[in-house]
């Protein structure tokens, strides 16, 4: 197909895809004549998958470059892929100058079993995440952390999941990079709707006498469904 | 204290300081002379706060100023509270134009019982989330879906009992607007850690024989801490 076509099979504006290219975020396609070339479903998955990096995962242009070469060059054994994903996207929180002390976030990650051999910019990325809560007046005590970290463990199971039953270490890859960096937008939009779930129960429970248990009642509707689908 | 000492206490540039000032996201001081002015522990805590919305949360200064709009006047009824405080942040995914079909997510979410009295903006937020990582090539199944909203409830039960020990509605709203956007980074990085932790622990059972329960060994840190502080 030609450019134009490229452009509206996938949505993008002409004017991005022609700026994707002069980047090179987008591979040139093959040249028919001195100003015509043609594009495949290989243009199409690139320039669907950019736009989403760019327009929903919020990466800058440098970012996008990082993800795409890992992507053209994926690691073969699975115990090198969640580094070579995380080393290629940029941590959720940039690190200061100088880096903040993680000596906490250390010690609460030791707490829950999971203190080994977590990279540097991730330890950096928490400490900072926390500090700003904190900053901006609430406590976030240990429990809380704890309490976070376990949903964020069953996020971590649905995509290491979804990652081991890829085809090849190309496509684990690239399912765990894009997992990570859009379903945290997905996350973010459940984690809102379901505080409005928890709040009505929560509210619906104080005011009528409770005749059930309160942990039953809470986890309820999620439960219900994943025992359903076990 | 002056602004220098203002400035100086919340680890902020002066220029940053005097930029807030002048566009009314901190409240000016108690006038001293015709070029000084005095500020208190009052305004160190919004400052501390305008500037984790900014730098940590990434909102912008029209969305700062929203959240500061919903502080100063909280909705006295606890079945409010959530209401003013999603309305005040931005949707973590910007409505796209035309707004997209929610028919999907609609059906996904009375499916696990979270049908009611949605904000068209979280609807459209998720619509538009999950279309992003399906542009970008991963099929995101309902099973999947299901598995990053039981997570995002498990994070909502945190948020609500957070919530809920407030000693005031205005501090409810604080705690809500600043917990949802800031504890998103959170959330975010212990999600990257999980997946190490998971992943390892995958690895390891695909490697000697596997003499535990997978589901057991898989939950087994976090669900640990949580039982021990039950």
């Amino acid at each position: 197909m030609r450019v134009s076509e490229l452009a509206a099979a996938a949505d993008v504006p002409l004017a991005t895809v022609k700026f994707y290219l002069r980047e090179g975020l987008l591979m040139p396609g093959t040249a028919t004549s001195r100003t015509r070339a043609n594009y495949d479903e290989q243009h199409l998955e690139r320039l669907r998958l950019v736009r989403a990096l760019v327009e929903t995962g919020g990466l800058g242009l440098r970012e996008v470059r990082s993800v795409l070469a890992a992507l053209d060059d994926p690691p073969t054994s699975p115990h090198e892929l969640l580094g070579v994903a995380h080393a290629a996207l940029p941590p959720p929180v940039a690190a200061s100058d100088p880096p903040p002390d993680t000596a906490e976030v250390e010690r609460f990650l030791e707490g829950v079993g999971w203190g080994d051999c977590l990279p540097p910019s991730l330890l950096a990325s928490l400490a900072q995440a926390v500090a700003a809560v904190r900053a901006a007046g609430l406590a976030l005590t240990p429990d809380e952390l704890t309490g976070y970290a376990d949903a964020a463990y069953r996020a971590a199971v649905t995509d290491v999941a979804v990652a081991r039953r890829a085809d090849s270490p190309a496509q684990a890859l690239h399912t765990v990079i894009v997992g990570t960096v859009l379903v945290d937008e997905v996350l973010a939009t459940l984690r809102r709707i379901a505080q409005q779930v928890v709040s009505t129960q929560a509210l619906a429970r104080t005011t009528p006498p409770d005749t059930t248990s309160a942990d039953t009642a809470v986890r309820e509707p999620v439960s219900r469904v994943v025992a359903s689908q076990e």
